[in-house]
C-alpha cells in the first residue's frame, strides 16, 4: 500500500525518520493524525492514517495502521475525531488483536425538539485507555462502515497516539 | 459495594489480575470505564465504574471508585463522558482529597435558534490535568446530581484513566 | 505581563510553586487551564493561562503562555476547550516555534434541517500528540481571532497538558 504523507510544518526531519534521535529499545511513542478526511466506505476497515508526528521505536506501521507491541508493558492510547458531515457519522474503535475495546462516536443528526434533522456541525469526540499489552500483541483503530472522520491540513482533528508507559522488565 | 465488572473481549487476565506482570512499587497506572449508563441520581455522588482496562499498582479501589496515591508524585489524570439525553446532561468533576478541580459537561439542550429544546444528540467531553499529590491523597470522579453519562458495551464512552508521571523519589 | 493567577481548592501550595518537590532536570511536566473565558481578540494571539496545576521543571512561562523545551526528547502534549457562544467559535492551534500542528475547533453555529443558526449549547473538543523537540523549541496554543473558549471557576473547561515522555540522553 502507497502512503502519501504530509509533512507537518517545520518538521521535515521528524516527519521523515519518525525520531531522528536513537532511542533506547523501550522507548515507544507514536502520534499519528489525518490531514483530510477519510470514507465512507461500505464495510469497517482498520483506520489509515497520513501524517505522522512521531514514531520512536518504530512501532507503528503506516502502511497498514497498526501499532505492534514491541515489548510487554503497560500502554496508553488515546485518540480522537471530528464529525463533520450531514450524511455520515464518526465512529472510530479501537482494538487490541481485533477485538474492540472502546470507542469514539459522533451522530450526523440533530435532534433538537425531538425531531432528528441532519446538520453539518462538527462534533468532536475523545477516548484513552491505559492497557497491558503482551510482544506482539496488534492495536489499531477500526473505522466503521459508513464512517467519515474530518480533517484538514491545518486542524489534523483526527488522531492517534499511543505511548508506552512502563515495560513489564527494566530494559 | 457489589460491583459487577464487565470482561473486555479477549482481556480476561487483564480484568481478572488487573495486572498480570508484578510492577516495582512506582508504576502506577489505572484505567476504568463504564459499559452501560449510570444515573441520575439526586444528589451528587462519586462515580462507579464496571470495567477496568488496568490497575498496575492496585491504587484504584473499583469498590469505592477511588484512587488512593500510594507514592508522592506527579501525576496525570485524563477523564472523558458522553451525554445522549434530553433530559438530563453529563458532568463529571474531578476531586482531589474531596474538592473540585476540573470537569467536563455536556448540556441536554439544543439551544438552535436561541429556542432551547431538548436533543437526544450524542455530546462527548473530556478533560485532563498534571497534578502532584502527596501519598494518601484521593482522586476521584464527582458524578454531579440528576447527571446521566452514557456508555455501551462497546463503546465504553465514559471513563477515567490516571497514571504517575515520576515519583518525587527514586524507588 | 501580569497574570492573575486562581488558586484551586486545596492546592495552594502547588500553585505558589508549580511543584513543591525538588524533581531531577528530565523530570518536565506542566498542565494549566482557564478559570474564566477569554477573547474574542480581532486578532490571533498566544493563550493566556491563570490557573496553574503543575509546573514540575518550572518550563511553562504563565507570564507568556509559552512552554520552552528544557531538554531534546520525546513529549506529549493534550488541550482540550470548550464553546459556549452564538456569536463566536473556539479554535485552539498547537504551534511550534511559530508553525500551526494541529488544533481543536467547536463552530457556533448549529446546522440543524441545512439552516444555521446561532446556538448556545456547550461543544467540547480535545485533541493531542507525541513529538519529538529540541532543546529551546517553542510551544503554545495559538488563539484564533474572534475565537472565545469559555470556562469557569469550577469547570476549567479550557486546559492545555504537556509532559516530557523520555530525553534524548538520560540524565
Amino acid at each position: 500500500m502507497h502512503v502519501e504523507l504530509e509533512v507537518p510544518p517545520n518538521r521535515e526531519q521528524e516527519q521523515n525518520y519518525g525520531n531522528p534521535v536513537q532511542t533506547p529499545y523501550a522507548n515507544v511513542a507514536f502520534s499519528v493524525a489525518r490531514t483530510d478526511p477519510l470514507g465512507p466506505f461500505p464495510n469497517e476497515t482498520t483506520m489509515q492514517w497520513n501524517c505522522m508526528y512521531a514514531n520512536a521505536g518504530g512501532a507503528f506501521d503506516m502502511g497498514t495502521g497498526v501499532f505492534t507491541a514491541p515489548v510487554g508493558g503497560t500502554y496508553y492510547f488515546c485518540w480522537n475525531g471530528q464529525k463533520r458531515s450531514n450524511t455520515n457519522d464518526m465512529a472510530l474503535y479501537l482494538e487490541i488483536n481485533g477485538a474492540g475495546q472502546a470507542g469514539i462516536y459522533e451522530d450526523n443528526w440533530n435532534g433538537g425538539g425531538g425531531i432528528f434533522t441532519p446538520t453539518l456541525n462538527p462534533g468532536n469526540a475523545q477516548s484513552d485507555m491505559v492497557v497491558h499489552l503482551y510482544p506482539g500483541d496488534e492495536v489499531h483503530l477500526r473505522l466503521n462502515d459508513e464512517a467519515y472522520p474530518y480533517s484538514t491540513s491545518f486542524g489534523h482533528y483526527t488522531a492517534f497516539t499511543g505511548f508506552l508507559l512502563f515495560a513489564d522488565f527494566q530494559i
